[in-house]
């Protein structure tokens, strides 16, 4: 690789932060380099042809598969990049990294709008093949997570509906219910991510399948649903700002009397929180390490623009002026402690597993999504107009993270749940504080001292008179 | 130790971020969590007895030690604890522990006023420390820096003057010329802080040797000035906010014909710059860590308040309210994310030293006070008046805590050059963009495909007449 | 009107601040009256009409002349409402209003993306009729200005360019040259909005007309060029985040040997800044006070969302949650701020002209779009994914907020100006210091007093040997 | 007045918002011009020679009365500028201004410590004058108000406890019964401002007199208490950061059955609630515009900074510098928006009352202090070291500004309140968009047309088999 290929002097494994270095093994680094090497040589360049390959309108967009896809999936596994994202601890299936060190993978994976599925490694098909591998029988195994595996299929997870506020999971309506040897299923879903794709042929869905279980937790299933089984309709495409995400894409889907064999329950009938909660964390480190890799883009981008020649306003060269040197440091300072957190958050799953790094998940769920839109924002200031439109990538850039604050439950849902859990630690603190404030008298009483305020006063109205 | 004397239910060593234990052995998390024990049961009990022995006038508050500094020295000793702030892998002074180990113990003591000191780790003594370990000779080292490690004296550097912007430090004027075997100084300097305290003995003084060298970088020496030279007056202290910082403190002081030996130089005429760069690094980790155990310390105080069952506000405690929850999630993240950025910053100083880890020093010295005064803002602001009053030591935290984005340069300063630094790569970026705009190119033509735009008119005027 | 048809208890004409009533006339209350049941009643409905009309293909949408819009026009013109936005202090061709009553029913109209076409107020053309109106002939009148004071034609403003830094007017090179009786332009420009309108028959174009003249703002000419001159074509539309804003659009145009009439000219060659001068003032107002418009319905939307019943979430509606509350009185409270501002600025162009109210304009300029874009992300927020997508209007919202700080100059422009111009009293504010020191010392001597610090110490090194 | 007095070019008269304009008389703008000149010319000169005559010790500073204070008065009364708080509209006691006008003068009041009450404008004063004009007896008038509008006395308001959370006023505790005829109180309360000064000689005490009412807002009383009454007690005073802001302080003071006369209850027993409603109002208003003055007084000494020849940093002046530029720009439109706010609340108290304003002034108390405290936080960041120390009046500014967020209730409370009252046409707003929703319908249906996505699939899985 030339060194014209990247946007920085080091490659990938030598910007390692020194704090995480000792977690990324030899094979990682250079696996890392090799994900460098792939995105920017094979990936970013066959971004215009993908795009053309997809289509004009609606019934097309929705109906293709560049061929250059496959193209690059092949080029893909002869780099050896696939996989990569199964961590080593829980699964043979995968590359045989860990969380960390793929964390690092997908921040360049996060350079192309392309790259991840071509390693396969894209989401929703990582978490679907983990639930899979985690709790997929054989048989289920044998007929989805195989073919995923191989590239082969895709698949989507079905969760999000329009009538209840989702990002309470408990509320979700979706109906399933068995009947002889078939679950039914009734209900609708939305923003169901990659049900546009045409090789979409397995939708994961979680379904309400015991809605008077006193337990509001062990309401919901998984079942696994293929795309053909009839009474499912795939109404409209939603858009994302004005981006329609063809093909993979956003679906609007109705289910009416959806029948499935007995055997597509995923881990049993109950369940479903179960399986949802071991699916989001590792998820979540995967879309915040892309999204670090986005932001590391647009501020490429925003550096490209501050030594465009040919921009200079008021007689000076946009990087002559400290406003936007001033952004240019707040950006690299605010990307480097996002990463830090995606990172650490990684290495805590890696070190016990996604439920032991709760808290550490949630910080990354909410502070990237946020640098993520500062930076590309202010890289669109930068390029005016240009930064809106089709020229430059970042308006469809910042559409994509600003769902990232919503996707996989909204700010305002991590945030309450990591308020509280600090706060679990109140009256400890207050225990805390008492036996102190008892400390300090002791030990003034033992240096012969008593409390005494700086601005002691102890001004009695019965004493003295007049104060004038 | 008994768990009520924490705020949090692990031990200071079991609260190491996992990204950073590689970097820390097993000796240093065992000194962590002596440090941990000794703030919290040595140290913070005795603040008040500290503040009452300070004295109430202004001339007996900067003439005070207050003996019980001495005790708390002692059992300092006693713990094992004493100058573990000098990194062992560039002085055999210290107590051999790492610039990150001795960034975590150094944000516990940053719980508490009088810790640093009382461990012999308190500004400006170490980074003056440094310099004499690192660029005195062996007369200086004898004279100044045995006291200085043993804590018999205390010291001050003289950087800052009141009539130049000192955030240039090329500006600084007080002039140091020689006559015969003796320098001679004439000038200001103010902010001069430690000069309050009777115990500061030892000046360094960094002045103007050379004004004239074209090189405005060797203009300035650092001269060793001991306190009771001749011609030195302490004109006044100066506040921050409202307080006087005593007996430690912030001295104006001038200089008037002030004559030391010749032998009183540092390192060389014109090496000023040579030094206070070399001097800054690991002092503004210090700062730094400091001030995340500051946040921590507000952090704990805002728990409390949430708690308090006697703030029933609108029928509810502090802590069933939706705001407080989100504040304190907001707060935790920041600080974790400050945390790593400054571990990493003291990480890179141990593999490298200060001038490799320029950019993560400058990233940590402008996050972590900005953190830090959100927090502390968060948290006065849930007490109310209590919090800004002497009843918590909230108030105080923020005036120190706001001169963190002034001190060792004001925040401006490190995000231009932070800003310069990134924007370094600007031309490799541009030849990066040229090179993947041809590769693109290069991929369509190779696919049969131009290039389109996805809004493609091609609307000539002179084909079609008009447009109605 | 019935109540059920705003979103607000009272009509907009009581709902103007108090502070603003004493400027506006009865005449324009019931005006501004009529324009909200005009918007509400037959704009809003008719919008979903109008984005069918359009069409769907680029060549269609760019293309098409929606008919429902000629109907809202005849109905506009049957409620009295059309050409509001002329002043009547410098306009005898509109509606008889002030800048400031303007600016209250362009509040309004903002609040639907087709009302301001549908009473003639619509950019650019508002700008172009005061351009054509103030600046142009009588044959100009005769042939542009009246058939869009008509509203039978529209109009472009071609201005910005590809190649150079825009914001910086000075930099713009599409030539324009004198070949006998024509003029002859050659260059392109980009961003030329309302060029994809097929009733779009005249561009008004600043070219460079004089580039070696010293006075570098005299440089450049604002020239008439009919649509369908010889030479000119439009390569494509510019996209807005995803959005099209079809049949509108923004056109890239090159033009090619382009000629028109030597009297074509509007006002004389070399007087562009001139007129682009007096033209940008009240539009900038018209697009502010759309913008306060837009961030009241985003305003609308969120309250819709918090007291929408089926949106429970975690056992709350979502307007009991302190949060949402939190953050519903903050947008109330800088929107209205925002209006205030706008207004503010209006009245001084009434009472002066927008030279005098370069100010107030900056500052309308500035603010309101942050203010707007704050306010539309929040309520995308609540909606979560519902806010990203086609099924709420909020995204595009957005999308066309995020371009009003970078329209008619980015902010970053406008706080450069709006600083020097701030700047200015440097000098008096200097001078006023120097008086009160000297006045400071003045009366301190008539009162037998001298300066004193606070913190005064006067310690002397010479005197009193050691400070322990 | 020679122009070297002001730090802008104008008089205050002429600075005036223009959409205010109207609601200025000649008389106004004539004494706001005045009182500019008794501000610049009288207060500002003289604060230095205040300060020293406060004294040094605890009990000297809360003791004093500075004779510069009577000279000052005496010199108010000569520029005619006394009681001008006092709405014309009310009260025939004060100067006859309305609250906008009066509001215009308070921003010139608060460039200085000791401007409002040289003029007799000063809180807790204004209010508790408010209160005994508006519901005291007569004998209360002729004993309390009188003296008060002679600016003989001074009076406090006691209504904060540190044992309950104040900001709720329904948990106050201090506790008044009756004892044959007069009324004994028992209790504490501290933020009780004025206290301090000797001259402050009564008490206006909110007290729970009826524990046991229902209706929580009926349980307390405010009774007038003599500073002298046997069983008070002053137990210190209660810093703010570290200024002590003697000699009015803030006191902490017990109540040991201390007698008043059964005369000395205002308005009746019950009734405290009612009161202290009336009095905040107006009140708000003062702090607000006073806060804007500082804000301009900050701005004022930010410009100074920006153009200190003394102040090179980096080869440039300050006000060279972009970043300084730009914050300047930005402070300037928000401290420009927070007036208009706070002049349109004004107003709405002057054309209704208090209670009719309560929006607009909830308003305007949280978003003043926001921009006092940017701007001042803007200043010391320019400042850098000299801006925190007793050099320059920021640190002391921020301190109160800092206040400005607790004072009257904290942000918290009134934003949620501010929420809840917009939120409270919920309803209507659903109503709304249901009915428009059938005009969409009903519009599209009359052009034959029906509901259609943008992105309108409409696939069945049961029609057409295998999507490959």
């Amino acid at each position: 690789m030339t060194t014209e290929l990247r946007t920085h002097a080091q490659r990938a494994s030598e910007r390692i932060p020194p704090i995480a270095l000792p977690y990324v093994s030899e094979r990682a680094r250079k696996a890392l380099d090799l994900v460098e090497k792939f995105v920017e040589e094979e990936c970013i360049p066959a971004d215009a042809v993908y795009q053309q390959q997809i289509g004009k309108t609606v019934e097309e967009r929705f109906n293709s598969h560049p061929p250059i896809m496959e193209e690059l999936k092949q080029r893909a596994r002869e780099y050896g990049l696939w996989n990569m994202f199964l961590p080593r601890n829980h699964f043979k299936e995968g590359a045989g990294f860990s969380n960390v060190e793929y964390g690092l993978m997908a921040e360049i994976l996060g350079k192309s709008r392309i790259a991840s599925e071509a390693t396969n490694c894209a989401a929703p098909d990582t978490g679907n093949m983990e639930v899979l591998a985690k709790y997929g029988n054989a048989a289920q195994k044998k007929q989805w997570l195989e073919p995923l595996l191989e590239g082969k299929i895709r698949s989507a997870f079905l969760m999000t509906e329009p009538n209840v506020a989702s990002s309470d999971a408990t509320n979700i309506e979706l109906a399933v219910h068995q009947e002889g040897n078939e679950w039914v299923l009734n209900g609708q879903k939305w923003w169901s991510s990659g049900a546009g794709d045409p090789r979409c042929t397995i939708y994961l869905v979680m379904a309400k399948s015991d809605p008077n279980n006193a337990d509001k937790y062990k309401q919901q299933s998984v079942v696994l649903v293929p795309h053909d089984a009839p009474g499912i309709t795939i109404h409209r495409m939603l858009s994302v700002f004005g981006y329609d995400d063809a093909p993979h894409g956003h679906g609007h889907i109705t289910f009416k009397n959806v029948r499935v064999p007995i055997g597509n329950m995923v881990l049993g009938a109950g369940r479903g929180f179960e399986i949802i909660q071991g699916r989001l964390g590792p998820g979540r480190i995967h879309h915040a390490m892309r999204s670090v890799g986005a932001a590391e883009k647009a501020l490429d981008l925003f550096v490209a623009r501050l030594n465009d020649p040919n921009k200079v306003a008021f007689g000076k060269m946009l990087n002559e002026h400290g406003v936007m040197l001033d952004r240019l440091a707040r950006a690299r300072i605010d990307i480097d402690a996002a990463r830090l957190i995606v990172l650490n958050a990684a290495i805590k799953i890696d070190l016990s597993n996604a439920k032991g790094a709760l808290k550490e998940i949630a910080e990354a769920k909410v502070l990237v999504p946020k640098t993520l839109l500062e930076t590309i924002d202010m890289a669109i200031q930068a390029y005016g107009a240009a930064g809106v439109c089709q020229d430059t990538p970042l308006a469809n850039m910042y559409a994509n993270g600003r769902t990232m604050r919503i996707v996989d439950g909204p700010d305002e849902v991590h945030l309450q749940q990591l308020g509280k859990a600090e706060n679990k630690r109140g009256q400890q603190v207050l225990k805390y504080y008492k036996t102190q404030d008892a400390n300090v008298e002791r030990v003034l009483k033992s240096h012969g001292l008593g409390k005494v305020d700086p601005l002691q006063l102890n001004r009695e109205s019965g004493k003295g008179g007049s104060r004038l």
